[in-house]
């Protein structure tokens, strides 16, 4: 796996049950899955020599971000190395614009879409279409960088990073901001042979650009609509010819419409409950995709299952993160966490928890404050620990 | 952890989730947990220095095998080490006469026994407790080796590997065969802390003295003969001061009672049907007690849940584990394997299956059908995968 992240750490995990070892790519010794992996090797994916000398040996080649080069993933393919997904799948999660159309192409609805050469290309845009409108880089932006919503009757300045961005020579591409509801995602998997696996939709809930936390199911969702969801996921995969993880991140819309907002080719944030909350993890099912074994059950192992994401706590931190798993686990035996081995910054993912159980509401209380216990007051504005009154070590308080 | 085989390989897997790496000692860069362990230190647990240098910065040291000298434990322990289990309850593990004579004092129900330094030991023992009897090595045994029925009226040997033992200077112990209904397997863990958590009792089926499949909860088992057995494992677990996991192997006797085999302070093969049945791993549980973690729970996730192992080829096998494993997914998508990354001979334990079901006689059904396939032909007297008729790939037909 090129890129040794969270999501090839997970990913090792499920690989050690399949009787493998995952060899990683890592840009850094501390990274997440470096420090884990029996098979790690250091390099840049963008450093051609160094993926071929990585890639020597490998059953397949896969990826664990969007940053590998096209034309390096080219260039190992045309070496005979099994690069799963192929570039030509990979390109339409690498490049805002060309999954645009190509999706538009497939009948896939999307919102209403421009390329943006100069800052008049958005006043025309909007023109047409309205204000508020989303800027996007074409290519690079994840987690809600590189994405600015531009809203001049809300005081929203529009057009300064324009200017500065196409300066800097960086791709961008305008988007009207659909009105919608929340936001979903459709996970599916599919091998080279053909074969293909969907499970449940997700709700994605999102704070400050980012997801905080996945529901699943979705909540309340019509399911002729979830049905949609998957049916549109798993015709995207197949007439890309995605090999392996497709994420298919959704807006639903006021009317209970579907339109697509992103795509990923590897294991997602979106897919975290899998590991406890489905019969197969997303991450053992992208290694039996990508080695072209048939594919996992997707079914729940529970009614309702909530991830929730787990953020760099305020610095300095108030308790060490060990102190907090200790009172956390006090507190709530069933909640099972996974971190990431990641220095703590304010916000930024270290880890996730997962919540099953019988009803939703329940699972979601349970997993927020499990969450916020262990984010140590960053993720949800205003909290802190220090306000929990009395309740004493090991007693996390609703807040 | 000590030792680098299947219990390690599954244990950094539960402590990737923890935001730990686990350390092994290995004996060789092959073993299952070298394979894929980020920290993996070359040496003996019997060379006292080579554990001294693998012990610098552990948090804990903990044991994937009883082979761990006492000294050498001792001496860590001496040096400032958190060595769990301590090495006065891991002695309980390593010594069946220690073990046999300590758990009577408790008041355990154990099959009569004595110490055998002579062979007319082993005639007088027959004189006043009937045969057949059972001889063991008091030390180093498991999986049935280091074990012999001895039963004249059936024909087995009894005098020549008792005298051959003893001049090998391998201290031997004699007990009466306790005529049982079954096996069953209690299993908890222990914190330093003290608080200690238990799964449901457990069937351990065997076959040629090792165990093939674990049926969880045993089936019909009283549930007042199930709570006792939980409550003896944790009664032991506290009198010997056992930290980490507890894995008491019983005998259930035909009138229903329980009489105590042997002892495990490690992961056992009786708790790896946890990683997908329980709440709770025992591999986690393990890394959470002997971290002094509070404990997770030990709910199970299904009314039926059945581990069975796969048991290496016949050699030449006769199509390749990754062959058979394809086969496995393409005909049960939702049974998940778990592959040691051990080389393949006849027999030996390479990898297990898990079954999760509504029913245990379906769930068993199918695991013994899915470990059958991966063991190719080995588990199962007379049965091959070159018997199946018509069925052709992916068709795995019912023995």
């Amino acid at each position: 796996m090129v890129g040794a992240g969270q999501l090839a750490r997970m990913t090792h995990q499920a690989a050690i049950g399949l009787g493998q070892s995952l060899r990683v790519l890592a840009a850094d010794p501390g990274d997440p899955a470096a420090l884990v992996c029996a098979d790690v090797r250091l390099g840049a994916a963008t450093d051609l020599s160094a993926l071929h000398a990585f890639a020597r040996g490998c059953a397949a080649v896969t990826v664990d971000h969007e940053q590998v080069p096209q034309e390096n993933l080219r260039a190992l393919l045309a070496a005979g190395v099994a690069v799963h997904p192929r570039p030509d799948a990979l390109l339409h999660a690498q490049d805002k614009l060309v999954m645009r159309r190509r999706l538009a192409a497939l009948g896939a609805t999307v919102p209403p879409f421009a390329q943006v050469c100069e800052p008049a290309d958005i006043e025309r845009f909007a023109a047409d279409h309205g204000w508020p409108v989303v800027l996007k880089a074409v290519r690079g932006g994840y987690d809600g960088r590189g994405v600015w919503l531009l809203d001049p009757s809300a005081g929203a300045e529009r057009g300064a990073p324009v200017a500065e961005l196409l300066a800097a020579g960086v791709p961008l591409m305008v988007e009207q901001a659909v009105p919608m509801r929340r936001e979903l995602a459709a996970l599916v998997a599919r091998s080279p042979y053909g074969q293909a696996a969907a499970w449940p939709v997700v709700e994605t809930v999102q704070a400050r650009g980012q997801c905080v936390q996945v529901l699943a199911p979705a909540p309340g969702l019509d399911p002729e609509v979830g049905a949609g969801a998957q049916r549109l996921a798993l015709h995207i995969a197949a007439e890309l010819d995605v090999t392996g993880l497709l994420a298919v991140e959704l807006f639903e819309t006021l009317d209970g419409g579907l339109v697509v907002n992103e795509l990923a080719m590897r294991p997602h944030n979106c897919g975290h409950w899998t590991i406890e909350g489905a019969r197969t993890s997303q991450f053992e099912q992208h290694l039996r995709a990508v080695l072209d074994y048939p594919l996992g059950a997707t079914t729940p192992t529970a009614p309702a299952v909530v991830m929730a994401n787990v953020l760099g706590a305020v610095s300095p931190a108030p308790i060490s993160v060990d102190e907090r798993v200790h009172q956390l686990f006090a507190r709530f035996p069933d909640v099972k966490v996974h971190l990431y081995g990641k220095a703590e910054r304010p916000a930024r993912k270290v880890g996730h928890v997962t919540v099953l159980g019988a009803d939703m509401d329940a699972a979601r209380g349970r997993a927020t404050l499990a969450a916020n216990w262990l984010s140590a007051g960053v993720w949800t504005d205003g909290w802190s620990p220090h306000d929990r009154g009395a309740g004493g070590a090991g007693c996390l308080t609703r807040w």
